[in-house]
C-alpha cells in the first residue's frame, strides 16, 4: 500500500459522483454523493471539483474511477485491452497530480466486435477479489448501458454492451410512446409479458410500435405500457447477453432496483440469478487497486 | 362520382400537409405543400386551416387523409380492420362537414400482433388500383414508421410497422451517438456494412453501442458512423419485414431518397426491389375513394 494514511475513492460518473474516505485499515469511514457528474464541471474546473471532495472528506490522496477518466473528464485515462485484471488497471493508472490517480477503462476487440467500459471494471474485479463472483462467471451489469461480461481466470475476458437503459429513456423522453411511458414500470404481469416477448422474438423496433397500437385498439391498458416496454427491452437484452452462453448461475451487479428486474428476466430465461450490490463491489475493487499501487 | 365539379385532396400529416386540386376529369391541376401539419394547428383551429386550403386551391369539396383523422387531428376517423380495400375506406368515411370527408386508417390484429396505419392505406390501395402493385404482393413503405404490408386479393391483408426512422432520429437528436450521427448517411460502403450486420444479426441495441466503441478504438471513422447506423437499422428492418415472406419482387413505396436506401438493402437480402413514388400512388388512391363515394 503506497498510501499508508488511507485515501479517498470516488466513482465519478457522467451525472453524479460518489466519494468514500477509506482509512488506513481499509475501512470506509465517511462518504457522500452529489450530482457533480463529469458533464456538470466547466472547462478547467476539475482541480476545484477535486478540492471540494477533499474539503468534505479530508486532505488525502485520491483514487478516481468512471467517466472522470474519459475524454469528457479530467484526463483521458484510455482503455486497457481485455483480458484485463487488477494488475493491468494499476499498471495503466493515469496521474493528473502526484496524489491523484485515475483508473483506466477496459476495451474489448474480437469476433468482429468492439466494446468499451469505464467504471464497471472496478466493480467487476472487486466482486471477484471479494469472492462474490467466481473466477469464471457471466456477469450482467445493468445501467444506462448494460454490460454482459465473461470473467475467465479472474480476468475481464470479453464483454458486450446493450444500451437498454438509454433506449428506454429516449423512448420515454422524446418518442411517439412518450405519453404512454410516463407511468411507472411496476406492473408485474405486464413486465413479465414484455420479457417473454423480448426473449422469444427478435423484432424489437417493430414490437415497440405495437405497444402503442395495442392501446389504440383496446387490447392493452395505457397504464401497463411502461412495464411492458421495460420488460420487452430487458427481455431482448437478456436474449442478446445469453446468446451462446450456458452460464449457470448468472451474477447480476448494480443498483438493487435494476438488478431485481434483470433477475426476474433471467429466471424467465431459465437461469438462476445472483444479485450483488454494485457499491460494495466498487469499494472492494478500489481497495484492490490501491493495495497494488507501486 | 359525387363531386362532379372536382375536389381538393389532402395528405395531411403530423408535421406537414400536401394538397391537390383535382378537376372534373380527375386530373391534378394545382397543388401546394406547407408545414401546417396536424401538430401545428391550435385547438379549434381546423376549420380555419381547412378554409386556408380552399383559399389557395378553390372553393371545392375536400377529401382528407393522414393524421388529420387521428385523435390529434380534426376528427378521429378511427380504423377499419384488415383485410380492407377501397370500399371499406369509403364506407367508413367520417364527415366533419357536408363538403369535407376524412379517410379512416386501417388496423391489423392477428397472430398475437396489433398494428395501425393512417395515410399509407390510400397510397397502397392507389398503387394497386393503378396496376403499379399486383393484387398479391409485399409492399415496403419507408418513413418515420416503415410499414411492411401484405396485399392479398387487392386488399390490405396484414401489415407490420418498424419504427426505424423514429429510432434513427432519437439516436441523432438525444443519444450518446448524437455527435457521431451529425454527418450525412451517404457513405455507400459503410451503409452496406451496416445493412449486412442488420440482416445477419439480431443484436440491434448492442450493435448501436458498438458504433461508438469502434470509433473510440480507432476501428471506424467518425464520419462513417451515420451511414453505418442508417444501414444497421434498415438492415434489421428488412430482416424483420421479410421474416417468413418469400415475396419476389418487393415493392418499395414512398419518398425516393428513402426508397433508394431500402431498395439497396433488399438487394443485399437477395430480393428484387421495385421503387414507386408515394405521391403518385396517393393521387391514384384518393381518386379511387372519390369515385366510389355514395
Amino acid at each position: 500500500m503506497r498510501w499508508t494514511e488511507g485515501f479517498i475513492a470516488a466513482d465519478w460518473g457522467t451525472t453524479n459522483r460518489r466519494a468514500y474516505r477509506i482509512d488506513a485499515s481499509g475501512e470506509c469511514c465517511d462518504e457522500f454523493e452529489d450530482d457533480k457528474g463529469v458533464l456538470s464541471v466547466p472547462a478547467g474546473g476539475f482541480p476545484a471539483a477535486v478540492a471540494e471532495i477533499r474539503e468534505r472528506l479530508g486532505d488525502l490522496p485520491l483514487l478516481l474511477a468512471g467517466m472522470i477518466g474519459s475524454n469528457k473528464g479530467w484526463q483521458d485515462a484510455g482503455y486497457v485491452p481485455a483480458p484485463a485484471d487488477v494488475h493491468d488497471l494499476v499498471a495503466a493508472l493515469v496521474w493528473p497530480g502526484g496524489r491523484e490517480a485515475i483508473v483506466p477503462g477496459v476495451s474489448y476487440q474480437g469476433n468482429g466486435r468492439a466494446d468499451v467500459m469505464r467504471g464497471e471494471e472496478v466493480q467487476l474485479l472487486g466482486a471477484v477479489a471479494a469472492g462474490d463472483v467466481p473466477r469464471d462467471a457471466l456477469v450482467c451489469h445493468p445501467g444506462t448501458h448494460n454490460k454482459w461480461t465473461r470473467v475467465a481466470g479472474g480476468c475481464i475476458a470479453s464483454f458486450r454492451t446493450v444500451m437498454t437503459g438509454e433506449i428506454f429513456n429516449l423512448l420515454k423522453g422524446h418518442s411517439i410512446l412518450a405519453d404512454l411511458l410516463k407511468g411507472g414500470a411496476e406492473e408485474e404481469a405486464a413486465f413479465a409479458s414484455g420479457v417473454r416477448h423480448g426473449l422469444a422474438y427478435d423484432d424489437l423496433p417493430s414490437e415497440l410500435f405495437a405497444v402503442r397500437a395495442r392501446v389504440l385498439l383496446g387490447e392493452a391498458k395505457a397504464e401497463d405500457a411502461a412495464s411492458y416496454t421495460s420488460g420487452l427491452l430487458i427481455g431482448a437484452d437478456v436474449r442478446i447477453g445469453l446468446n451462446g452462453e450456458d452460464a449457470q448461475p448468472v451474477y447480476v451487479m448494480g443498483r438493487p432496483e435494476l438488478t431485481r428486474l434483470y433477475a426476474a428476466a433471467l429466471r424467465k430465461a431459465g437461469r438462476e440469478p445472483i444479485e450483488l450490490d454494485g457499491e460494495q463491489s466498487f469499494l472492494a475493487g478500489i481497495r484492490e487497486v490501491a493495495k497494488r499501487m507501486p
